[in-house]
């Protein structure tokens, strides 16, 4: 194998596929990377069993065959230190690889791409097109509620509902829940469960423009497709969760709140919190005109209060911090609705208009 | 005690005054800082037993008084988390501190101020003044070559050399040595060894500012005073190493360098050489017009060549590549003399003009 690419391409190219790449595995080739040529381009490929990521970069191939560079973390650095320039790269029948760039040269052992795992064929059932940007908004305001709890399988990914022109993603965590909705160019009805994991990896890829990307589907994989890039997930199998039956529909307390001063409030309590967040949780207030926050841990105690219209009854409800923060976090608008029932029942999430998203918070008993 | 005090002021203050808090000690006080009031300021103070930090803040006093809030990290971020505007500090005979800023309020317990052990009254012996951003630098080019192991003390501080109006620091720890020099507004002869842990915080506390530093000695204690901060620190007892004797004067091959070619070259084995760095040493030949640089490891092997002048003589060095890439790191400059003398005799790094600084690396042996 011999050809030539240009420095930054293929730089960029690794640190796309290296995110499959993971650190420790009972199959050591997994560390590394499979580069092979094909008519003016190189392929490279990097699979952990559970998802794969395959990256085409334009090349001059002058001589075709494929490797496995074994340490995609080294090969990552050589290419990374060498000048912006074209670096040729040459194979010899025993994998001896020479990596060249000026008057720079590196000489490794690669491995027998023989042995690299190859990444499924995608012959989809079913296929939609979204925008990169909105599919990582949308990825990223529902993957802080997946869980993290390996008991349930199906709930350490979200859901993927597609119904009619409708895309929905649901995580949920039994703390939790996100739902996140959006128009797409899309028709029919599937429903598919992606790992958080690979969805994590997704939002980091993609990079921030405004493109289009295809998801294809298969009854085991799932696939993302853009510009020159293929990440390939294995679905997590089972039935989701009937997440529909526990959004509560009625509220006796309805609040609207600017998201920056709850935001910042349920900040605020962190240095008070931090000691132990699991057992300390914070009491949210609403009486008359005013919400309040408060905490008290053996570090000391926080009070905060925030201006808000009059809603009619007083709740005192308690929440674990970091579930109530997260869900704020991933709101990213200005104002929201916080709807109540009691402090027994959970907290919901919304934007002022349209349903976007919901968020729902489940409370924590209040020990006073 | 009660004072008034802006957020900005009092949270630079504590992130000064931080540097010396130290997260495990048989003193738990220690992990605290010290807060005393006085006319129209207060003073954060903090103390690890080596190093003490002093940080005078305007304040509005409105009741004299002192506290140690016992956990600095807790107060930094509950200062950190309030609006920007002014917070005010009220501590009860108790020592419950109420910390206010507009509608948030937190309650913390603080500690008796009588158990904080009390700076060093510092009666100077002598005293000279540098510019901050003159002395950052300076301690920047040694601190590298300061000793970690604290089987020689002295070697685990850089020596402060004042001869008439010249400042040398000195570090060394067996392997290299890195020697500073400077013009300064003092005179006489002094010595002193301030270790490389205190040098480590001054070059974080010290703002990049063209302003001057007070330097103020005792037998037993440095002090760096400028505008309201001062970091006093217990010298290092004992005579540091002549090191005078062990710098050659004569060489046989001197070869000028572009510092960014040959440190861009070292930085090049990183991948190679990551694997033990201890065990590889990366082999420098120079030979005619070329200067190379190799190094084989069990990762790979990696050969570059930067284009000299002739020197006249082969040379075939080896050296501990980390030892080399901090001492071409220390620089700082845009050409450098590189002088060797054999493969067994240490190398020498200078400035083309000067000798604002010299910086020394002992070989080690090749295996082939």
């Amino acid at each position: 194998m011999n050809f030539l690419c240009e420095k930054d391409k293929l730089l960029e190219g690794i640190s796309t596929v290296i995110k499959a790449v993971v650190s420790k595995t009972p199959m050591p080739i997994l560390q590394g990377i499979l580069i092979s040529t094909d008519e003016d381009c190189i392929i490279l490929t990097t699979n952990n069993l559970e998802t794969g990521i395959e990256c085409i970069i334009p090349a001059i191939v002058r001589e075709n065959g494929s490797i496995v560079i074994g340490d995609a973390r080294v090969f990552f650095e050589i290419i990374r230190k060498l000048p912006n320039d074209y670096i040729s790269v040459e194979v010899d029948d025993n994998y001896h690889t020479t990596i060249k760039c000026q008057k720079s040269v590196y000489n490794i052992i690669g491995l027998n791409p023989i042995e690299f795992p190859e990444l499924p064929i995608i012959k989809e059932k079913a296929s939609f097109e979204i925008n990169a940007e909105v599919l990582k908004q949308m990825i990223r305001q529902t993957l802080f509620a997946v869980s993290t709890r390996p008991e349930k399988p199906t709930l350490t990914g979200s859901l993927f509902e597609i119904d009619g022109d409708n895309l929905s993603i649901i995580s949920l965590d039994g703390f939790r829940m996100a739902i996140r909705k959006e128009k797409i160019d899309a028709s029919g009805n599937e429903k598919f469960i992606i790992s958080g994991k690979t969805l994590g990896d997704i939002v980091k890829i993609i990079k921030d423009e405004d493109l289009p990307i295809k998801i294809k589907l298969t009854d085991k994989y799932v696939m993302f497709e853009y510009e020159k890039t293929k990440v390939i997930s294995r679905l997590i199998e089972g039935d989701y969760y009937d997440y529909k039956r526990i959004i509560p529909t009625d509220f006796r307390v309805k609040t609207v709140l600017n998201l920056q001063d709850i935001l910042v409030c349920v900040e605020r309590t962190d240095p008070i919190v931090a000691v132990d967040i699991l057992k300390n949780p914070i009491k949210i207030t609403i009486d008359n005109n005013s919400l309040s926050i408060d905490c008290i841990t053996s570090t000391g105690k926080v009070h905060d209060i925030i201006d808000i219209d009059d809603c009619g009854e007083k709740i005192e409800i308690g929440f674990n911090q970091r579930y109530l923060h997260e869900a704020l976090q991933a709101c990213e608008c200005e104002e929201i609705f916080m709807e109540f029932n009691g402090s027994l029942n959970p907290c919901i999430i919304k934007p002022l208009e349209g349903d976007s998203f919901l968020f729902m918070v489940l409370p924590v008993k209040l020990s006073n």
